[in-house]
C-alpha cells in the first residue's frame, strides 16, 4: 500500500451548545485546513459534544507545534475536557506488549504488524514468562523477561517496578495487556490512564475474573465473547472500546470454547488497539465515543 | 409448503457406554423404521449420553402407543433419565402465550404462525394489561385480561391462581412469556418445569432483573443481547436455549437499544420455541443440549 | 415513548473543497440553529462530499419553508447535487406497501407499526393475490386486490396503470415492494426513483432473479442473505442500502433456507426502510451513503 | 493441552436406506467400539446418507489396517461411495503451504500451530514470489521459492511440474492455497482433487475471480466475505467448505475492505483447514456435508 497522507488528527469533548461546529470548521477553514475525515457525537444524557476531525498536512500553511497553540484558544473558548488534543500521524505510534505464555495475540499483532496491515513501532515485548521470546526476536523486537513471584507481594512490586521502567522509557502511546494475565497495581493504572488496553476473554460485564471460558461453559451460554478495555484499578470494569462474540454450541467443551473464543480475542484486541493508536476513542465517564 | 412428513421424535438421555446406539438403532432397524434425521451428542465431563431420532410413522408396523411401550424397554435397559420421550409429530403443539403491554414479540410469534411458518396451535393468549387483546382477537386467539394488582401480594396470588388455570385447561406443550414482565412463583415454575420458556432483554448472565437495556447503557457495552431460556425459580438463570446479539454503538441512547434489541428478541424467542416444539431441547443440569 | 422532538433535516452532496463544513455550520449558527445529529463522509475517488444534519426546529426563528429557501442559496453555492433536501419530521411518512401472496414482511412491518417501533403512515396495501387483505384490514389499513394475469401483456400493463394510480394518490414518501414479486415495468421505476424500495432475498449481487434460495442450495453456500435496494429498470441491480446473512449447513434443505432467510429478510427491509424514511440514504451513482 | 486422545475416525456416505445405522453401529459394538463422537445427515433431494464416527482407539481389539479391512466389508455391503475412508488421529496430519506475497494468511496459520491451536505438520512453505522466506524459516520450516514467469506459459509450466513435485514428496493430507494468486492447471486439481483447499477473499459465486475487494466496491456492497472451498478446474467454483462476512459501509474505501476482509479470510481458511483435516468433509456432488 502507499505510503499514508499525513495529516493533523484533532479530537475534542466539550458541554454541548449551539455553534461548536460552525467555531471549529470556521477555524479550521480560515487557515485553508482541508477535512478529510470528521466525526460529531452529541450525548443528550449528559449534554456533551464530542468530535474528531482530520486535517490534510499539506493544506495548513503552519506546523502541527503551531495548529495546536491555536487550536487549544478555540478549545478554551470552549470550554473543552482537559483531553483535548492534536496529535500528527507523522509521529509513527509507539507500543509496547505485555505477554505470558499464551501466544496467540502476539503471534496475531505481530503478524499484522509484519504484514504492514498495522503500522506501528513495536518497541519492546516484555512476558512474566520467557515462552514468547523465540518469535517476538524472529520480528526483529527486543523482548524482555520479567519474572513474577507467586505468594511474594515484595517480589511482585519490585517485578512491577521493573516493567514499569521498560514500558516508560519508551514512553508508548499503547501500553497492550496482550493476554498478560497479571493484575496491574493502582499506581500504573493510573500511570498509565487512557492508555492500557487489556483483553479480556469474555463479553463483559459477564465472567470478569479468572477462567472465564469456564465460567461461560458451566452457565451454559451459546455465544462467547471478548472485550477489549481500557486498564483502571476496578478489575475488569474499565471503558470498553470494543466486543465481539462468536457461537458456541452444546458440543463445545472448555477447549472448544477457548479455541474458538481465541479468535474473537485476536480481532477484538487489533481493532481496539487501531481505533486507540488513530485516536479515535474518547472516554466520558465509563464510555467510550468512537468515532 | 406441504404437509409436513408424519414422524415420531425420540429423544434420550442415559449414562454413556459401549453399544447404546447400536441398541437403538438395531430396535429401529428390527421394526423397519426408517430414520430421517438423527443427532448424537456425548458430554465428556459429565459421562452422559444423548440423541434425538426422527423416524418416519409409515415405516413402523405400530402406532406411537406401541413404540412408546416398546422403546420403554430399550431406555429401562440402557437407564434412561426419566424425561426421554417419544413423541408424534401428528399432534399439533398447544402453546399459551403470556404478555404485557410490549407487543413486538407477540406481533412475530402470531405472524409466524400465520405464515404458515411456525405451525403451532396458540390456544389462548393471557395479559396482565388488555393492550394487545384487539391483535390478538384478529388473528382468531381468545385473549384473557388477568390484571395484576401493584402492592397486593394476596390480589397478585389469586391472579396467577387465575392465570394458571387459563393456561393449564389447554395442557400447553409450551408456556411462553413473551416479554411478560411478572415474575412466576415457584409453584408455577415447578408446574410448567421444562415447558415454561422466557425471552429476556439482554445477554444473560449479564444484566439479569430490571431494565437491561438500562444496565446495559450505563456500562456501555458494544453489543446487546437476548437469551431464551426455560424458567425456573432462580431469576433469569434458568437453562439456556438460545442466544443472539446485535452490535450497538455510542450513537445508541437507551431508546435505540431497546429498538435494536427487539429484533433480537423476536428471533431468539422464535428459535427456541421452535426447537423447544421439535423436541429438539434436552435440559441437561443447568445447560441444554439443542440437537 | 415520548413524542419525538421536532426536528428539520437537511441532506447534502457537493464537489468536495474546504470549507464546506464552515460554510453550512455558519449559516445554521448564525440563525441560533441547534444541531442534533450531524454526519459527513467524504468519497476520496469521486471527489464528493455527503452530510447529513438534524437541527432542533424550535431553535431557528422561521419554519421549515423559509430554511429551505435559505439553504438553498448555500446549496447552490456549493454547486450541491439536485437532491438536496430539507425535510421537516413534523410531516408523517407516507407509506405505500406492494405485497403478492408471502406475509412475512407484511406482517412483519405492520407489527413494527402497531408496536410504535416505526412511525409511519401505511397508507395502502397492494397486492397481486387477495391472500395479505384481511391481516392488512384487521391493521385497519385499506387493501386494494389488483391481479396481474399471467402471460397476457396488456392485462399486466393495465394492471400496472391502475397500482401506479393507487400509489400516487398518496405522494408516498418509500413505495415498499414488500416481497411483490412482480417486476415494476421501467417507466414506475423512473417514477418513483429514489423512493421504490425492494427486499430480495439473497445476498446481491449472488442470485439475481427468480429462486435465489435453490440457487443458493444448488452451489452449497454456507451464509444466505438479503438486500434491501432501491428499485432500477436494471433487475436487482440498484443501489444497496442494507444487507445482511445468517448462517445455513448441508442439514438445511430449501425450504429451511427460506424459512431462516425470512428472519433476514424482514430486518433488513425494516432497517433499510427506516434508514430510508429518516433520510439516512444519499444515493451516489450505484452506491449508497447512510448517514 | 493434554495430549489428544487416540482415535480412529470413519466417514462414509451411500445410498440411504433402512438400517444402515444399526449396521454400522453393530459392527462397532460388537467389536467393543467406544463412540465418542458421531454425526449423520440424510440427504433427501439426493437420497444419500452419511455420516463421521470417532471411536476410541483403546476400545478396539485390532489396529487399524484390520479396522480398515473389517469396515471395508461393511461399506461394500452398504453400496458406499469410493471416498470412504478410516484415518488414525495418531497420524500427524502433513500440510503443504502455497503462498505469494501477501503474508496475513501464513502469518495466522503458522501462529495457530505455533501457539499449539493446530496440531499439524507443516512441510514445507512454497512461495512463488521469496516475501515470506524469513518469517517461514523463523518458524522452522522449509521455504522454497518457485517463481512463475509472467507471459511465458512453458516457463509456468515448469514452475508447476517444480511446485507439484515439492508438494508431493510429502504426499500431503492438504495442499492450501494460502492466497497463492496463481491458478492452479487441470492437472494439479484433478491429482489434489479433495486436498487443494483455497481461501477466495469473497462471499462465493459474488466477485468470482481477479480484484474481489475492487468489484465489492463498486457495487456497493455492505457486507464483504471469504470462501474456503476445494479447488477444482472450474475457478472459484469447488465445494465450498466455510464462508464468513464482515459488515462494512459508505467510509470503507477499497485498502479499508482490503483490511477488514483479511481477518474473514484468516478464520474461514482456518476453519475450513481444521475441518478438512479432521476429516469432517464429505464431498457430494458440488456441496459439502460438514460432520
Amino acid at each position: 500500500m502507499s505510503a499514508p497522507e499525513h495529516r493533523y488528527v484533532i479530537t475534542f469533548g466539550c458541554p454541548d451548545r449551539t455553534g461548536i461546529v460552525a467555531r471549529i470548521a470556521s477555524f479550521l477553514a480560515d487557515a485553508g485546513g482541508w477535512i478529510v475525515e470528521a466525526a460529531y457525537h452529541t450525548d443528550p444524557d449528559s449534554g456533551w459534544f464530542f468530535t474528531r476531525q482530520e486535517v490534510r498536512a499539506d493544506s495548513l500553511p503552519f506546523d502541527v507545534h503551531e495548529l495546536r497553540e491555536r487550536f487549544g484558544r478555540v478549545a478554551e473558548a470552549l470550554s473543552a475536557s482537559a483531553d483535548w488534543r492534536v496529535e500528527d500521524t507523522a509521529e509513527r505510534r509507539r507500543v509496547v506488549l505485555l505477554v505470558s505464555r499464551e501466544g496467540h495475540c502476539l503471534y496475531d499483532l505481530l503478524g499484522r504488524v509484519a504484514a504492514g496491515e498495522l503500522d506501528v513501532d513495536v518497541r519492546a515485548v516484555i512476558g512474566n514468562h520467557p515462552t514468547l521470546g523465540d518469535i517476538t526476536r524472529a520480528h526483529g523486537i527486543p523482548f524482555h523477561h520479567v519474572p513474577f513471584p507467586a505468594g511474594d507481594p515484595a517480589g511482585r512490586a519490585a517485578a512491577f517496578t521493573r516493567l514499569a521502567g521498560l514500558v516508560d522509557e519508551h514512553d508508548p502511546h499503547a501500553v497492550v495487556l496482550a493476554r498478560f494475565m497479571q493484575v496491574l497495581p493502582p499506581s500504573l493504572c493510573e500511570a498509565w490512564s487512557g492508555r492500557a488496553l487489556n483483553i479480556h476473554h469474555s463479553f463483559l460485564p459477564s465472567f470478569i475474573g479468572a477462567r472465564p471460558y469456564h465460567q461461560a461453559h458451566a452457565r451454559g451460554v451459546k455465544l462467547v465473547g471478548a472485550t477489549c478495555h481500557y486498564v483502571t484499578a476496578d478489575l475488569d470494569a474499565g471503558p470498553i472500546i470494543e466486543q465481539d462474540v462468536i457461537r458456541v454450541d452444546h458440543g463445545d467443551a472448555v477447549p472448544d470454547m477457548v479455541r474458538k473464543g481465541r479468535d474473537i480475542e485476536k480481532v477484538t484486541l487489533a481493532r481496539g488497539l487501531r481505533w486507540h493508536l488513530e485516536n479515535r476513542v474518547l472516554v466520558h465517564g465509563n464510555r467510550t465515543v468512537v468515532l
